[in-house]
């Protein structure tokens, strides 16, 4: 029998590079695309893949790639991902049209799995905890949806369609809150961490927000145990331990040494921010069986170290 | 100020001429739409309609039919509801098409207000207690979803689409178990009553379904509130009551008086029909105000009637 081929899209990004690892563990050959813009080094988890560098919001490359790999398997993240940037982004859209491309591509040349990645984003606010095909999602009511959600839920029904039409075995994982080493700077766990290790005070919203985060490396492995897997359908990534946002800054802060730089109230919290947001990860936990490797005292360890290292501090 | 004016598709329909009364009440210059097809005498309840025959299926009979009437409020009730057909009809394709094009033609005509029928079966099996942008909806999974659920929710998501793109006002109706005079004699209720009027017995399945029914013409004058309001997105037409199918036969047989001729078991119910599948209706009865006319009892007690005359016994 023919080795598995898959394809990984944005395979650079911060989520994206540690499916890698995993995918090549269970015997997969892994073909990673790399944004062609993308800043030099190649992240360390690729070495073992076959590089490409595509624009995937190109028709055309998209197609070229597709007819050059011939994949087995697809794992899409490419998307717009810019912090404050991506949920109202028209961005959404070219990358809707760009992912509906690359999938009938992948389907045409007779590709089997494709699992692509979706949000937490997806699901209502008010849903609290999030049940796939139970919660509410956000596109159901007059309530406004962003961009971000509305394009990904487009494309998450796309691809139940050609589970369901062209016999396509498919699974969308939503990703909730994640963390870890080379996030981007401005979001709340590297914030926090440099502040800190900056010995500088470090403002924060009143935090009483209920959230589940998840390493970025075991988000990235639970992507790779997805593919592996015939499961179907949606899938909630994250943690199934819920914790406030102030609870996190505390443990940030105690692993640090410094919690009297914490400033909790010092942010406006968005307006529109629902006060609980975490998944359901039955069908992970349970029908995947996947468990993560990083519990949260260690994943940010890992984390605050690597800023350490970054900072050289 | 100029009279509000509606344009009624599916006028003729067993439901929609039950929005006629309701309308004109409320001070609407009503335009009623009937199939080409229709076979006569016109519904006596659309009394007071100015009356329009077009194939709405012609996208361009539908564009001429906007132009001539302008209307500021659309009420669209117009789809294929062939019973034990309807559901996997590749119509409901082209049922979907035109009223986009309907929907597209009255959005650049100036249109103000639209509420289109939907269904009860666009809500996930199992979903038991049917909630307004809360329950699973049919095609959120990797199940199989009828046409007739896919197309339907296709068209709720373009309405939404709509009111929160174009300024829209729209609510989308999802109509639960409907009875009264002249419905389509293969159906539950009138099945049972014409058996139990001509003496003979009446096969039913187990019975054990719990279901909610409501009579047509308070569906009908349901719909005609829910125009003339506000009220944005889905909202549950049924009732509150709960009742087995059992029960709703008992009721039926009690009335005729021949309980001994019914024979519950008897048929075999479809395989995968939901054990409960009823409304919540406090959008409907707390936010849109609105209250039947008929109790259950009363409901059938006037069908029963009209099918004592159809039969002349």
């Amino acid at each position: 029998m023919q080795q598995a081929r898959v394809l990984v899209t944005g395979a650079g990004g911060f989520i994206g590079r540690w499916s890698v690892p995993g995918l090549l563990a269970s015997g997969f050959a892994v073909h990673a695309v790399l944004a062609p813009h993308s800043a030099p080094p190649v992240p360390a988890a690729l070495a073992g893949a076959a590089l490409h560098r595509a624009d995937l919001l190109d028709a055309a490359a998209a197609g070229d790639l597709i007819r050059q790999v011939r994949p087995s398997h697809l794992l899409h993240f490419a998307w717009i991902a810019i912090p404050g940037i991506y949920r109202q982004s028209e961005d959404n859209y070219r990358w809707l049209a760009a992912s509906r491309t690359l999938l009938e591509a992948f389907l045409r040349a007779g590709g089997a799995r494709a699992v692509i990645a979706g949000s937490s984003a997806e699901y209502a606010a008010g849903a609290g905890l999030c049940v796939e095909r139970q919660s509410a999602l956000a596109d159901d009511g007059a309530a406004a949806v962003t961009p971000y959600a509305q394009c990904k839920l487009a494309l998450y029904r796309d691809l139940l369609a050609a589970s369901r039409s062209a016999g396509l075995s498919a699974a969308w994982g939503r990703i909730f809150l994640q963390f870890g080493p080379a996030e981007h700077p401005d979001r709340l766990v590297p914030a926090v961490i440099r502040r800190l290790l900056l010995n500088q005070q470090a403002p924060c919203t009143h935090g009483r927000q209920v959230r589940s985060f998840l390493h970025c490396a075991d988000v990235g492995a639970a992507f790779a145990a997805l593919l592996a897997s015939d499961l179907q359908g949606a899938v909630n990534i994250g943690s199934d331990r819920s914790i406030t946002v102030a609870g996190l800054a505390a443990m940030i802060a105690a692993q640090i040494g410094r919690p009297e730089l914490l400033r909790l109230g010092a942010l406006p919290a968005p307006a529109a921010e629902p006060a609980v947001l975490v998944p359901d990860v039955r069908r992970l936990r349970g029908e995947l069986g996947w468990t993560p490797r990083f519990d949260l005292a260690g994943g940010l360890a890992d984390t605050i170290a690597w800023w350490r290292r970054e900072l050289r501090c």
